[in-house]
């Protein structure tokens, strides 16, 4: 494996020191990308580009190119370890994705099995391989799952909700049924980001999308709980390194403190929390990523350059920032506005690592 | 006015002593109730409904009819004030609202205005003036308004939105232009809520439903604080009786304490805070009005019963609480559970205020 040329990601997550504060973006190979459109069109529907490691590549390089930034995400679906669970996965226009065969049952449940990483999701491994080698050390590879509570809207559900109405009655009602559903997919996404990291990434990161929507005893009980056991059971050396972790929770800001006794290495955050009195509160356990408003991007760049110099004067002194988005970008974005972002975080946040 | 037979909602609201724990439903009169949707076939259009105050005033009262609720609130929608400020709105099968001249420009803004609540809004007055005859005592009549900054989003966006890039994009770009909006969005809704209280409401909400979606600084600058200044201009008095005035940001969990500095007499919780954690932050500032998942009516009438049981424990002994979902009941709940949620309420709450 070559060399990692730029290692800030890394330090920043461990807390070690950096020369500038790194910044990549959630969600930053996507369709506000021109050359990302151009590549999802060759590759036909958005589950033929995550199944096919080359082109997968492909987008997740697009951003390094035209940007400076910290990191690479495999591109990739979080929804790629039900598929391979037999609920056959769709993406309908317009709709989101859609299971054609939701869990709704004991029954159903009990049809759940632990996917090898390496068979029915071959095609993932593949794809971080493919891209670690053609990274070439530039920046390190950011591998990544959804939260067993999260995936489990979805398989549940069937696609996306606004209300849960179908897996908030089983957590209500078959609170047993649901643990199962859970359990089984975490030793699924530990399996699966353990491969991952056997394949090349360097880092990983659990995205808890659906967290925020709970009380704060069944976030403990449903969602945090499986993420702690996951973070756990993960290796966490590769190539001499640590591989770090970072816990994200959009609508987690209630929650740190919790959150901060995982076991993960950073905490992401959305945009309602303050990252100063974040880091008050869990700065000496954890680093933290994040955390500006997507939509700052549709601002201009004065006014793009001015927040971010809000957020890394509220950080303040000292490495244990990764900056973020506090969620992905959006696909009406202006790539310009992209790159006025990231340049802001590399020039204004010398002064706070001197 | 006939004299008031069951005031345990206003006296809650206060803090004053109560036999039981009062409780209502956010959008009590609404889908879930087979009643309601035969009196909307009826009216035709949603706004057909809104706009007709006999038919608003029966939808208004039929889950009195069915549950031993210990408040009703007027049936009318958030948007009945922008739509008087000339934006059309209309809601499209499936689509929720839509405006037919959302505001963008600066002479956009320029051209809003604030209605006249006997003028443009008369209907909202006259269905007021309806329900509280027809009421005649029963329970309190609880007038509303969507804040500034939710109005907001809908007048900028032109109807529902997840990402808010048009009102972000004024918000981040031209503070001064969404200042302009907000303050007369702020004097309308002053106006509306007064005219409400005039016509015979008896308590006041204010809906923030997405002050949650904003930074913790501009919460405070952009929704917060045009509700502080609705709050100081309302009418606090009313048949000899204080008019209390509740104020509820959907996701404000983490807000609370600058939400009870805005001068209301209660703050309305989500589910995603333990009331009891809420009572020891704001509880000698405020009542709480919360906060069950409106989920939980999805499960069986056991499960309901303990989560309500588990919600009471949690604020504890004495008044200054009004149960309630933390957000409007789901359209697909069947009615008898919500007849066992409000059974349950009254039944399990009196050893908390021996």
């Amino acid at each position: 494996m070559a060399e990692l040329k730029n290692d800030r990601f890394l330090r920043a997550l461990l807390k070690q020191p950096v020369d500038v504060t790194p910044v990549w973006m959630m969600r930053q190979a996507g369709r506000y990308l021109p050359e990302y459109r151009a590549t999802r069109t060759k590759a036909g529907s958005f589950m033929d580009l995550c199944k096919n490691p080359e082109l997968a590549c492909e987008v997740t390089i697009q951003p390094l190119e035209r940007f400076p930034l910290d990191a690479a995400i495999l591109f990739s679906d979080i929804l790629t370890v039900p598929d391979a669970m037999g609920l056959g996965l769709r993406f309908a226009e317009g709709e989101g994705p859609i299971f054609d065969r939701p869990v709704r049952t004991a029954a159903d449940v009990d049809k759940l099995f632990v996917p090898d990483p390496e068979g029915e999701l071959k095609y993932v491994m593949d794809a971080v391989r493919t891209i670690r080698r053609e990274l070439d050390g530039r920046v390190p590879l950011i591998g990544f799952s959804g939260s067993p509570w999260t995936l489990a809207t979805y398989m549940v559900e069937g696609g996306s909700s606004k209300e849960f109405a179908q897996v908030k009655g089983m957590l209500y009602d078959r609170p047993d049924l649901m643990h199962k559903l859970l359990e089984v997919t975490a030793q699924a996404v530990t399996q699966y980001l353990n491969a991952q990291v056997d394949a090349g990434a360097q880092a990983l990161m659990i995205f808890d999308t659906w967290g925020g929507a709970l009380t704060p005893r069944d976030y403990q009980e449903f969602s945090l709980r499986y993420m702690a056991q996951i973070i756990a059971g993960l290796k966490r050396e590769a190539d001499g390194r640590k591989v770090p972790v970072v816990l994200f929770t959009k609508g987690g800001g209630q929650w740190l403190e919790p959150m901060a006794e995982a076991g993960a290495d950073a905490l992401g955050l959305d945009w309602t929390v303050d990252i100063g009195a974040a880091r008050a509160r869990v700065g000496a356990k954890v680093a933290l990523q994040g955390n500006m408003d997507p939509c700052v991007l549709y601002a201009s760049p004065e006014r793009i350059r001015s927040e971010v110099a809000a957020i890394l004067a509220a950080y303040g002194q000292g490495s244990g920032h990764v900056f973020n988005l506090g969620h992905g970008i959006h696909q009406h974005v202006n790539p310009e506005h992209a790159a006025a972002f990231v340049e802001a975080v590399h020039q204004l946040s010398a002064p706070y690592h001197q």
